[in-house]
């Protein structure tokens, strides 16, 4: 089956989902510095949601260039990272509204643990799709920052619930700083 | 005619609508996780809303797979798909404010039937605009599942008028499961 | 230049288009059918929306299959189709709040009008950047339908300033029909 | 890499930005003209909104067209200019609702600051990533029309906060002018 498709989705989903984080800030109440002040926090985490999408979308965009074939299994695990990308614009504007409280933040991180595990299923699911695909093998198997990061995650929610709630956001925005060079190894399969 | 630009247009219409599904989701009331669960209903209707639109889109995916041409009777076909697409955050909506209410499940259950019915009008305007495709003819031949998905889809309605609201959604939720697992046959075909 | 992003632009516009109509709908106030029939005539008015932006989207859609060139004045010319586009969730809205009042009805009429005549430049820029297509030429050279259109657009406006406002959106509405075929010389080109 | 989907991506956002201008205008506050009058002013600043992002859709449309190769780098400065144009429904509406007062203002002009300045980190990352592209050097080498419309940005931001906030959207309305005209030298290039 062609990828185009499903490439061509996850791009409108992701463009859509980054441009709604931008509608959930709230207007700054009133014409003045101050007023915009009162939301500059909200700025700082729609810009973390906004660097974390965009560096899904870097990763999807890498991953889809080395593959040929794909399956139903890879559409469900494509849905799944999908579902879990539209749940973005939900929890930034909660976590928005309550940047230290414990629940907000909670879910917020739950959601990019669902979204890096349906990236990591979406990986296995191209390997198996693509059996003899050598690229593919080498960059999933044993592929250490993707399963650092699920480790960070994880635990990013057990300090955030033990110690400090704000905790959970600023260890899954240190652990993207991974990520933002995008995989060296498939620049160079490509060529 | 070419249906490349009929694939990207249902894509960019599958997205935008479940992006704004989550849009439609009410803020939890506070910054607790019991003002959470307060909405917590709403993100299985949500789930479900969701699950139908990917389930739609890896039907039309494969559909498109096997067709060649289209002609005018598919665009407005593809057309009254959109049409009843583009109502899922309404009805959605409406549902969650009152799972229990006759009038929000008719209307949701309604949907879901028009949906359906224009997915297999689509079918009929492609085997039509592709006379001589034979795998077209093959899957919609004494399309089983489809026709009990559309007997399902009425049989709903009624039990939900005539017993309980709550039917609706469960019947038609209950019925997806044929189609998790998107058509074999295509993927056959392609290979 | 390409066609291809002018085209996959514009459907991404249309489909955004069409799904924030429904999100302009007000939900029902309550649970009943009572409350849904409350809003019934905002449904009529969405799916008249709806209807001339699929016949739009055909039209876009026919007339770009002919084309092989764009240039400079296209790209504006499709802006301008695009910005009366994107005017149609706020003027379906107001006039969804008043259908009988004036002011609504006439912004209406006018955004119609003013897209079916940037359709007419639109079909004049390509012309110019294909002057050889004989095609195109035979399609607009004395394209008596668009003009039809947009006299009735005028007088529809005019009738409904001095008669009844109502008269617009009937108006309009009826031209609609004439449309609803796809241009069949389009088709027949292709073969 | 290659560089459809980042077109493809990038059009997405751009269409939804458009989209949504005209959902951030406020619905008139009654069914007559005066109360249209009443959002007038907001549908200038809409239209100015909506030809920026015309503009820099064409300039994005003409810069791709030249380009073969995408790096890394690429993707983030088209991130940034994504980044920044997801903003333009915000201070649009923002600017809108409080068109003389200083702040608003500054803010739209330093996203549109911003917007120019990542479209010339883009042009520079595309040159690197395409040594050998003699088009791309010859557009961006001593690009004066880019280096203006980025001085022009900083003095009416510094005009705006020393003399009258309104040069801001003026002056940035102003050296818009000199774009309006998509690269005759691209589509030279192209032939």
């Amino acid at each position: 089956m062609s990828k185009n498709r499903v490439e061509a989705f996850t791009d409108a989903v992701i463009a859509i989902v980054m441009t709604l984080l931008v509608l959930e800030l709230h207007q700054p109440d009133g014409d003045t510095f101050t007023a915009f002040l009162g939301v500059e926090h909200q700025f700082i985490i729609y810009l973390i949601s906004f660097i974390m999408l965009a560096i899904y979308w870097n990763n999807h965009h890498h991953l889809f260039q080395i593959v040929q074939k794909i399956n139903g299994w890879t559409l469900w695990a494509n849905h799944l990272l999908i579902l879990s990308l539209t749940l973005f614009p939900f929890v930034t504007s909660w976590v928005s509204d309550y940047p230290t409280s414990l629940a907000p933040q909670m879910l917020y991180g739950a959601v990019i643990l669902l979204t890096d595990f349906s990236y990591f299923l979406l990986g296995r699911a191209l390997i198996n799709a693509n059996p003899n695909n050598s690229s593919m093998q080498q960059l999933f198997r044993g592929y250490r920052k993707l399963y650092f990061t699920l480790f960070i995650n994880c635990l990013a929610l057990l300090l955030g619930w033990l110690i400090e709630p704000l905790l959970i956001i600023i260890m899954d925005s240190l652990v993207l700083i991974l990520w933002v060079v995008p995989e060296k190894k498939v620049e160079s399969y490509i060529e």
